[in-house]
């Protein structure tokens, strides 16, 4: 707002000399209007509205909320002194801000996602998250943001385990500082490496905020970026007051909790200036005290924060407090309510007790509610771009967005073809899970559904008690949905070789081999048994698997496909055969019939089913147009094809593709599974009506083919000319 | 920050003095400011940062967006002057802000509650909604608002039907001024309601912001309010210029567009200070400038904003002009890109195109993005309470929360008595339905379902021609994947004569019961056929019931209930019977059975199946215990009990009552309806295994006989002995 014209330089000068006189008034005013307001507050009568350190809206209306208010110790160690100063200078237009988070597991990883929606929501500045994370962590969220592609979003992450494990020189320097501290903290040693962020973020990084994985964002992370302007030279570490009598060490008799100043400081936000921590000798400073410390208090109960507040109580010119709006803490005991009950504007909310949110507070419907909004919220929808600060593309993205403009729409398959070119953003083991130990003739049933066949799972478990790798199509709300519903099943809680992956719904179309793929992709075992979800194994199928491809000698020298023969009960209450003999009882009573009998006798013909009632071992079947059984293959088969979307000849294009590669198929006499019957889903009969898409899959076919003959040549003449007459159905 | 303390009378004498100073520098700056940011866009330069109006955040970087960016005509009638002032005065803490809206029939009640789901995201003080309805409108919103008790929001309601019916004389007045106008835009009459507002709402409502429904907010409220300090004393008006070329008159030849200010204005969001129009007689100054345009334009083609535009033009002083981003146009030739393209922070999107979301932009996807937001955004999380700001509870809510507070946790019966207490947002007539002609002997399908049941929906359509009376339990994303999946369905979109009424899912058990009681009270024939979703109808049910009413001669002086046999299928492919004989057929030979034939014939064995084989005309049947056959009654009967939620007796208790009030039950000889197998709920299977449901379905069994003793008297005595030996099935 100064003037900027060079021949105004008298002016300049004069309006210099205002500001400085102004500055007195103003701070002078600010002096005055934090005790006018204490002293309002005590009368209570209304307040003398005092501006917050950041001034965040010009609607302005804060109350102060710099420590707990009308708590008298409060402000003892300048903690109210911070809330009124003038405005900081405001950001630089589209300056980058950075954000480091230590994750560890499934659990924690789902928190982060929520955490990361939550600040993209409101962000308008492009962000680099510095993720500490450990292998499964990493596994995860590494997919997780690649297939995220949020515009003006890096990523960067710094191995926890490595750090562990000291395989890395760099990090295994600070590493031992960590690992010798006895931690009682729910969280873990993983708490402890906020500790070590000056020395293992990259050099070059000045100021970073440093968030827990259970606090969620309610307004723009900027405004938090914004007080690092507020640092005094001596100021490295921001931190709002700790909302709970802890550090008091009144809580219960003989309790002695770490020395903090008053009631110490919380670490769930923290803005870290790590120059200055570098500067300072940060690492020999936290680790000095945390040994004088640990003499006599021998575990630390609160990881981090218990360091964090030991090192400010020696150094207490290091820690700026920020206000309590920026960390309102909801834990057992919290006293939360003297920060927020005044304030209109909550900035971030953290969970920070074992109970989150099932903790007993009661406003905790209201947070509950923030919370809530971004648990359920589509995170396809934060990827907007920022069009206030332009920024390189995420990576991928580029190459997507190409190929989306190069489609036609009037193209008869604009809608296939997209769907096909579509990204799902894809969270990996969205569940814990435990790998099964490696077993060279283990097998993983693999399969795919949505919403409204999660009833299925509990029966599959019942009937398959090997490891399984499931895709979910899903929305973010479902997937909330889907966790409870897995928490309230004893049977599918029990289960840990039971990998669920959620993969994000996007688009009109169900992108059935996608979602295939990501199941196969993530399978561990050397074999897989490439199922629907509508159909329930025989109940010894996994051991009987496990042992015919022991006896055959499979292993990835011999590519063979096991054909397991598949049969349909039209009746929806139905006693599953414990047996073959019994199977083929049911079958001869008309109770059961071999799979779509009625409607598409040639998918499964080739299988043999009069064969398979006498066959004693397994035999040889050959390829025939439109054969789609389901088979065990080893884990590196070919890949479904992606441009096969919503429903037909998803299937029968992979075992084309697996003939084309040479793969034997081996039919097992004693294996079975079975079709339940069930409503069409919404996915099926949107389409099926649809002479559209009858044409296009035609199209789809035609083109699928022209590949084929372009990778195996002449050979695979024979899949075009048996595909002629008659024509297959949708 | 001005000193407070009376000894300071001196300096502050001075700081005024030197306010005054910095008041002109800062003016000087502002324009130099202004300058300099255009000529560094021309030079292609970075930006010299202009705080706008208002200034809204600390991290504030909004460039320069009060006319379109870069286009030279701009700022000729002074747009761009207003964004360079210094921030506005703070709103006053808590201060009451007024919003009126206009809306008509289903579709924009749809779309006003996106609106509002959006302004209640961002806002933080208190609102009062100013709703100019029809009588479609004014139904489904004051349901909606009523069930959904949003703290610290207060709605109004004036009758735009009244309003043309001249009903109301004080409206009366003024209608005439609207109804003559010959109206050309697709929003229809009662965009031209705006004009009147200055007369229409309460004459000491001086300042109100006026909202087309299509619009959705980006940002809080508030700060658009703020912008009401910006009017200098003469204007009265504030409006965004509109960012399309329609008012230049040159998009096509003989293109004649009403007389405005260059552009001109889009009226989508509108500051009126309702105070000072009223005083400048604004309601003559509309009239005498619409009499004489019309003269020569005959017809207005945008409504309202052809009028408002017409009288700027004649009273330029009357319009302040407003930033673009709070009014980001999207209309099918929209310039808005020149607004958007550099803020890093829009406020409000107005889908001004007939197209609505559908307009081809190429940023449409981030606009859809924020829009979508709010679509399936769960408006149950907006009832959070304003810390900052105390209001009295919305109407009912107290009683609520003391009921609720009342319980006791420990009670086995707990989670069922919260869900009963639960108060469930209701949005009636969902989509576009039109009244049943009153027919003496008309009746009403009334049924509830979830998500899972809606593929059920095409067929029961197929079954059944009359009206029907469904309550949906659904999320809001599911609601709009329910809008989606019925303007897909060609029979769902041809019926006008079922009404959908949504209630928001809330709580873990399926409130059945709450359901029925809300399809029930919505229908509105003189009778109901009280079915469930998974049941189809004959195809004659809907003649033969009417015919039967109208030969029994039944009518409110006479209390029956019509019985409508009940069979069920357990085969998912079924040839449904075209009549009774074909049914007996089906019957005999094992495909079909009496309902419940296997688990519990008790529900239906008063029925006597035997009798009704061989029946030719309707015979009375006597009550039995757990009886719960499907019927046709009176409108006005009894109400489903609402203690009965999740799966379990909820029919049953129904079934007593109506015996309670001598309700004759009837069997009809050629009625039937047949039930279709699914997989179970969710729902269900939650619950069923749970046997704290099961001694809890006891509990409320009992309290709902003791609730009958109190009623009834000695008479009810009949059902408690009835009951004990056997118990019933959960």
């Amino acid at each position: 707002m100064l003037p900027r014209g060079r021949p105004r330089a008298l002016g300049a000068a004069a309006l210099l000399l205002l500001l400085l006189l102004i500055g007195f008034f103003l701070f002078g005013g600010d002096l005055e209007c934090e005790r006018g307001e204490r002293g309002a507050e005590r009368r209570g009568l209304g307040s003398f509205p005092c501006p917050l350190t950041p001034r965040v809206s010009a609607v302005g209306r804060q109350p102060s909320s710099g420590a707990l208010d009308g708590d008298p110790s409060a402000g003892r160690w300048g903690h109210n002194h911070s809330d009124c100063v003038p405005p900081p200078p405001p950001l630089q237009r589209c300056e980058l801000l950075h954000v480091a988070i230590v994750c560890a597991g499934h659990n924690s990883s789902r928190d982060l996602v929520t955490l990361v929606k939550s600040v993209l929501f409101y962000r308008k500045n492009p962000l680099h998250f510095h993720l500490v994370t450990d292998a499964v962590a990493r596994n995860i969220l590494e997919m997780l943001f690649y297939t995220w592609m949020v515009p003006a979003v890096r990523v960067s992450f710094y191995d926890a385990e490595e750090l562990k494990a000291g395989a890395l020189a760099l990090l295994d320097f600070f590493l031992p500082q960590v690992s010798w501290i006895p931690n009682k903290h729910y969280s873990g040693l993983y708490g402890l490496m906020k500790l070590v962020l000056p020395a293992a973020l990259p050099p070059d990084l000045a100021r970073v905020i440093v968030l827990d994985t259970d606090v969620t964002f309610a307004s723009d992370i900027a405004e938090l970026w914004a007080l690092f302007a507020h640092f005094s030279d001596e100021q490295v570490i921001g931190l709002v007051e700790n909302q709970s009598d802890w550090y008091l060490g009144n809580l219960w008799r003989n309790h002695r909790p770490w020395p903090a100043l008053g009631r110490g400081f919380n670490t769930g936000v923290i803005l870290l200036r790590l120059d200055r921590l570098r500067q300072a000798g940060w690492g020999q400073m936290w680790k000095l005290t945390a040994t004088r410390e640990l003499v006599t208090l021998l575990a630390t109960s609160l990881a981090d924060q218990d360091i964090f507040n030991a090192v400010i109580k020696e150094h207490p010119g290091l820690v700026r407090p920020l206000p309590c709006i920026w960390n309102v803490q909801l834990s057992d005991h919290t006293l939360a309510e003297r920060c927020y009950s005044g304030a209109s504007d909550l900035k971030v909310i953290h969970w920070n007790s074992p109970k989150k949110l099932r903790v007993k507070n009661k406003h905790v419907g209201y947070f509950r509610n923030l919370h809530l909004t971004f648990l359920g919220y589509d995170g396809n929808l934060l990827r907007r771009e920022l069009f206030g600060c332009p920024s390189p593309p995420p990576s991928g993205a580029e190459q997507v967005q190409q190929a989306l403009a190069h489609l036609e729409e009037e193209d008869a398959c604009f809608e296939f073809r997209q769907q096909q070119l579509t990204v799902h953003r894809v969270h990996l083991t969205f569940l814990p899970h435990e790998p099964p130990h490696p077993r060279p003739h283990d097998v993983t049933l693999v399969a795919q559904l949505s919403m409204d066949r999660l009833q299925m799972l509990e029966a599959l478990c019942k009937h398959w008690p090997g490891p399984m790798s499931l895709a979910l199509y899903l929305t973010d709300a479902e997937a909330q949905q889907f966790l409870r519903f897995v928490e309230a099943s004893a049977v599918l809680s029990a289960r840990q070789n039971v990998a669920y992956h959620v993969v994000y719904r996007e688009g009109p179309l169900y992108p059935v081999n996608q979602l295939r793929n990501v199941a196969l992709a993530q399978s561990l075992t050397p074999f897989v048994f490439l199922s629907d979800i509508d159909f329930l194994p025989a109940y010894s199928l996994y051991d009987y698997l496990r042992a015919s491809i022991e006896q055959l000698k499979l292993g990835s020298e011999r590519k063979v496909a096991l054909v397991v023969p598949a049969f349909e009960t039209l009746h929806y209450r139905f006693r599953f055969p414990g047996s073959k003999a019994e199977l083929l009882a049911l079958l001869d009573s008309g109770s059961l019939y071999t799979f779509r009998y009625h409607e598409w006798p040639r998918g499964h013909a080739p299988t043999d089913y009069v064969r398979w009632r006498e066959a004693q071992t397994p035999y040889r079947v050959q390829w025939a147009a439109d054969y789609e059984p389901y088979v065990v293959v080893p884990r590196d088969c070919p890949r479904y094809d992606p441009r096969f979307v919503g429903f037909g000849w998803n299937k029968v294009a992979h075992i084309v593709e697996l003939d084309a590669q040479e793969y034997e198929l081996l039919v097992l006499p004693e294996a079975f599974t079975i079709h339940l019957p069930h409503a069409p889903s919404l996915d099926i009969s949107r389409f099926r009506s649809s002479p559209t898409y009858r044409d296009c899959l035609q199209v789809l076919k035609d083109e699928f083919h022209q590949d084929l003959s372009r990778h195996y040549g002449a050979a695979a003449l024979k899949y075009l000319t048996a595909l002629q007459p008659p024509r297959g159905p949708a």
